[in-house]
């Protein structure tokens, strides 16, 4: 596709190197221009890729609406997600080119990621590590009576590392019954030592994510070294978990290139089917990642996708009685030719 | 207007008490409808009000269209700004009803807060000063040599309380040339003693936005009182400082009820132009602040709006002398039948 036109900041990233709140990106077959307003002008001009031309106005739609018209084109490929009703009756009023919707057509060419791209996932995902075994660390030692809000704003501190790496995504942290929610908020629920909690969190390294959750058992003396295989007091919190991990762990070690996403989505699923849990598990197994936190492919049971080498994608089953408590486990993969490898 | 579907957050929460992020709301005469997924069910029953119908839909535009089908009505308002094209698309497909655009219709009808949305402002700002307070306390003796980010990380942990109250945007903090970007994005540019530092912030109470800007000067015996009138050891620095708080003081001073947006966008804008920097204040003077922290009345030179009395909004002159440095100084006021006091 040659003739495309994108608003959505990451897809613009993407095509030219730099990106910002306010910008319309336009590619004419080899040409292409990047539109923003003057705030922008200095960065823009330093960090857009070669070759992509530059507008600075106070009226984007109307620049955009004009290098269209100067190109002689006949049709436009858009994203009908991408724009909002106004800003797509601004844009194509009384202009005499066809704007074809093709939902999502960024996100489908960003599901292959290239080496550079892993790399950056890669990075994101040490860091977050590293800010996950920081709070744990903090979970055996300071936590005791801190309030679900006081975790969340500690565990965004150790994985932001104060404030140096922004976030994939305000972190979850959810204890017991608010575990049971996959997306819970933070509340002034109180955590003592005896409690399961859910810290589901992700920095972004050079504008790509990482997504991570380890649900901690009580085990104080091992917390920080962020083992999969938690120990729980309460025997329930336990048989769920190991239910949930070796689901985890068996659809990363079966994950092949060439199966559907809906064939890895059954790997974990009938480990839990199986176990008498099916209908606890209430989401897909996993989403892509990369510039958005959630990209293509789905790994969903719905999703016909072939799964190909260098997609990027999370892995992450969970099992949620409400009222009771929720396990959740997820690491972020890269297919590799032979099997998927936690990044 | 009594038929209008809603999908923003803010708007929804307005009428009905209760929102999210996977929400439609409709009201239809004296029906009113909050279509959402089953993850919010138990959140939205406690609080929505009273008469407002809760539907629980994996698919919320197909609930909505039924409800549109049931209700026999030929015409509905809405908000292009509000909808993607293309939810505007599916929403409307083969509809016997006329879909109405009516930009903005919640900004137009929440620009007056009652006494109780005032109170949540005022308690918004209240909290918010009290961190501003606390960073001035830290910048006096703990910030030498910290990042822009780092300083940005504890500007926040204070402004949110350690995370008890979420944040009305992401803090700006910028130290000299980087204060002359009106929306300086933090950079590891680091602070010393004798710089100008900018801290523009506010949280939310209760949903509520609080939104100030403090210019820091350099006296560190009088940093943390939060004062008006900073000291600056840099000549420049404190004749730009004192224009923006004469226009900023002006303006809070002069505006009455009655007048234009536009009128006292000019108070502070002559003041500053006389001063022969009038082409260096490159914004508006202010903004509403509410549910969003920018809502009506947009306090600009091309505004025509009338000031009523209980409209809430900022004035926020700013001087941004390129690759030097920036001023601006910022507090939230409501409009009292006289005059307007700061929140």
């Amino acid at each position: 596709m040659k003739n495309f036109l994108l608003q959505n900041e990451n897809a613009i990233y993407y095509e030219c190197g730099y990106s910002c709140d306010n910008c319309i990106y336009l590619s004419l077959g080899s040409d292409s221009f990047f539109i923003t307003d003057s705030r922008y002008e200095i960065d823009a001009s330093n960090s857009l890729k070669k070759g992509c031309e530059l507008f600075i106005t106070n009226d984007l739609v109307a620049q955009c609406r004009k290098l269209l018209k100067k190109s002689n084109i006949k049709k436009i490929n858009f994203d009908p997600n991408d724009f909002s009703l106004s800003s797509y009756l601004n844009l194509t009023k009384k202009l005499d080119i066809k704007f074809i919707k093709t939902p999502n057509f960024s996100k489908q060419k960003r599901i292959i990621k290239s080496d550079d791209e892993i790399k950056l996932i890669k990075k994101a995902m040490v860091l977050a590590r590293d800010g996950f075994s920081k709070f744990g660390d903090y979970l055996q030692n300071d936590a005791q009576g801190k309030s679900e809000k006081y975790l969340a704003y500690m565990a965004q501190t150790f994985l932001s590392n104060y404030g140096k790496y922004d976030l994939s995504f305000e972190a979850i942290i959810a204890i017991n019954e608010n575990a049971a929610k996959p997306h819970a908020l933070p509340s002034s629920k109180k955590y003592h030592q005896k409690d399961l909690l859910l810290f589901d969190g992700g920095i972004k390294y050079k504008r790509y994510c990482s997504d991570r959750t380890v649900t901690f058992g009580n085990d104080l003396n091992n917390l920080s070294s962020m083992q999969r295989d938690q120990k729980f007091k309460n025997k329930k919190h336990q048989k769920i978990y190991d239910i949930v991990l070796k689901a985890q762990e068996t659809t990363i070690k079966k994950a092949r290139v060439g199966m559907k996403a809906s064939q890895i989505d059954a790997i974990g699923r009938d480990i839990i089917t199986k176990a008498g849990y099916g209908k606890y598990f209430v989401h897909s197994t996993g989403h892509g990642v990369g510039l958005d936190i959630h990209e293509y492919p789905n790994i969903s049971s719905r999703s016909d996708v072939i799964i190909e080498e260098n997609m990027v994608y999370t892995i992450e089953p969970g099992i949620y009685l409400e009222n009771e408590f929720g396990v959740r486990i997820e690491d972020t993969v890269v297919m590799g030719s032979k099997k998927a490898e936690i990044l």
